[in-house]
């Protein structure tokens, strides 16, 4: 048997205290399958005294994770700090610099350094493995680094954030309000106190971020992604959704198109009978269309201590399954150098469905005016209904409901400008992009 | 860049041009991603006039695929021959044996052979890759082989057939008896002239064999599998899942259990929410079910030449990115050597749900006698639904249709043949197992 490979590990949270214990509990039989062992050499967090449920006798310990990244005699540095600057990235940068190999959870980080992080990675013999910063437990990076190599994309999107999913899979399947669901999703521990970075999708888009990278070979462009959250989405919304056989996902998206690549965030209507709709709750899935494979959907979890334990875990062990500086997957799918500039499509240019929300003053005239401003933009509708609520007063508002065919973005902006122009809105309208899986 | 990876192909289908095809039309971008060039050296087939539209020019020709496996000048032998025997297996023995990787997408041969094979692989070094073997494009191997490793497996179960997906997809929407389907199956080029192999569970059991040993870590048992075919499931039975909330699928079942692991493939109710209950048509799907991770569940194209292909050039990239005899992860999860013994678990010891179908004679007390017999069985029923046709006769048989709580098979075993010997049925009863997904 091979020489053990050697780990460091600093954060130990709840997923870096159930990596340790799977490693120690499991040993032997990681060692089966990995053909070495495996051996936690050192470990850093923030407070030595605190009681994990984990034995640390004999491990090295260290109070900051660069002097063990720097200093510690290891051959694998896990990074589960977190954060996007600070330690995870000094310490990393360090590991890398003296050619450890790096594991990491950390999408803020790639999204962030990652281009930079994977030259250095790539100049001195090291691997950088980061499939628990994606869709946590679901190996998505594994397919599209991988699996997947040789294979132009065409698309690649998905449900990749859970509190997000939870919210509106509450919200539709108990008819509760997004506040509501919001604060039982908080109560639950899917939440944060400060849920923002979640619920506005800036998560979904670090994620998506990677893999735009990943399945078109551009440099990775995480602050340039059109952004929409679902805190504006209204149990209205979702209802009007079932009826016209729809449901409502966030959804990530990046895109080939012609003028450039599209990396959008933002509530989306998905099929009721695809089966991506199916997905419900903290669960994720992502889906890769490309051209040799077809389509491929993963549905698995994309938080929790456990699944991304299970996701480090395995990117430790790809490594103990080879020799150390043997393999060339290179970090980003390509090498750091070769990566083309990210060129943005703009979203005005933007094709698809659409869905419409009009509340509107009922009078004479308004729903054929509003078809009218349609027409005008070249718009062509799918369907078009106008419902009052059953006990409404008359002369109540109205609600008219448009979903149109595949248009471009732009008209869809100018004629709900133009309707907007007429007068006989009341409050905001609505717009929700359709977002069609090719086949599944 | 490091040396050119050298490979030869045996066998130029539809699988075999597909990949020829890309790996001449991508050279340059798939040695951007693998840090070198990979190079068709040799090839093999019957008929070296036929027009494959592919250009084989400068490429050594051999008649025989045990020829080229043998004496080529190659690094990966690529058998796409298939069947169980002849030159697919003496080719790829002989490449294994001169230490050569291999990689293939024949299930028949490792379902026969896989065992004799990993062994012959490590005791020479040899990667041996084979994620096109089972459901095609899908990543299965290397989620279970390098993603999930460290994990315990509970279950593992998937739709691995697409004609028989196909045939009860059809079924269903379109309310066609089973002939028609597997005729228009046929005619699609989805089922063959003889569908046997098929439609009666047998390349389904192919498939679940080699998942059930990298995920059970026991010798592969391709023929201790309980099989039950399609053939005898009824457009009423389709039906009749729907109206209970469920929809069958033929799938295939791994699952360990207190007296061993339960192979198994046969129809099965799945719950119409879940979301392999929305694969459809030709579309595989896989789900693994671990401790670490929890659930994972893949769906994508399970044959077709094209992604077939796509997972060859995979396996063989993955090669590409190593440094040869670098990687050493073990054929079938762990070294073949350290395979445990299959140890297979009782169909009557088999726990679940079950559906039930008896068409009965339109006599007083029937309906009484039968659900006596099911709880003198010990059998708790979560439905019992009695129709008649609307417009029977007077005393035309009644059609009963029962759901039982989880069960054991013997009890319900045993309640059929009880009910069998009171003389009241008419026709074959049909029981159907129900499979849940754990959450998705």
């Amino acid at each position: 048997m091979a020489d053990a490979l050697r780990i460091g590990i600093a954060g130990l949270g709840t997923v870096g205290a159930a990596l340790v214990r799977i490693l120690q509990q499991r040993s032997n039989e990681l060692a089966i399958s990995c053909g070495r062992k495996i051996e936690i050499t050192a470990v850093s967090a923030r407070n030595r005294n605190k009681d994990r449920g984990i034995d640390l006798s004999g491990i090295a310990w260290y109070d900051d994770p660069l002097d063990l990244a720097a200093n510690a005699d290891i051959d694998v540095y896990v990074e589960l700090v977190g954060g996007a600057n600070g330690a995870a990235e000094t310490s990393v940068r360090a590991a890398l610099a003296r050619g450890l190999h790096v594991v990491t959870a950390n999408k803020a980080l790639l999204a962030r350094y990652g281009v930079e992080l994977a030259r250095i990675a790539e100049k001195n013999g090291a691997l950088l493995n980061y499939e628990a910063a994606v869709a946590g437990g679901i190996p998505v990076i594994k397919a599209l680094r991988e699996s997947l190599t040789g294979n132009h994309f065409s698309r690649v999107y998905g449900i990749m954030n859970g509190t997000c999913n939870y919210i509106l899979s509450r919200m539709e399947k108990e008819g509760l309000s997004f506040d509501e669901c919001l604060k039982d999703a908080q109560r639950l521990g899917y939440a944060e106190a400060d849920p923002s970075f979640d619920i506005e999708g800036n998560d979904t888009a670090h994620k998506l971020a990677i893999m735009t990278t990943l399945a078109f070979g551009s440099e990775i462009a995480a602050d340039d992604i059109y952004l929409e959250g679902i805190t504006n989405i209204s149990i209205e919304d979702i209802r009007a959704a079932n009826e016209l056989g729809y449901r409502i996902k966030l959804l990530g998206v990046a895109q080939k198109t012609e003028t450039g690549i599209e990396q959008r965030v933002h509530p989306t209507m998905v099929p009721l009978d695809s089966v991506i709709a199916q997905v419900d709750g903290v669960t994720n899935a992502v889906a890769l269309e490309s051209d040799i494979l077809g389509e491929l959907l993963m549905v698995g979890p994309g938080a929790g201590g456990s699944a991304t334990a299970s996701a480090v875990l395995g990117d430790i062990t790809d490594i103990a399954k080879s020799r150390p500086g043997a393999q060339q997957v290179p970090v980003l799918g390509r090498p750091a150098h070769l990566l083309e500039p990210y060129r943005r499509a703009q979203m005005r240019s933007h094709e698809g469905g659409y869905f419409i929300r009009l509340t509107v003053a009922d009078r004479i005239g308004v729903f054929a005016n509003i078809a009218t401003r349609m027409a005008d933009n070249g718009i062509s509708l799918e369907s078009i209904v106008q419902r009052s609520q059953p006990d409404a007063e008359p002369g109540a508002p109205v609600t008219i409901i448009l979903v149109t065919h595949a248009t471009m973005e732009d008209s869809v902006r100018k004629a709900v400008s133009a309707i907007r122009a007429e007068g006989y809105l009341v409050g905001e309208p609505q717009t929700i992009r359709i977002e069609r899986p090719k086949t599944v």
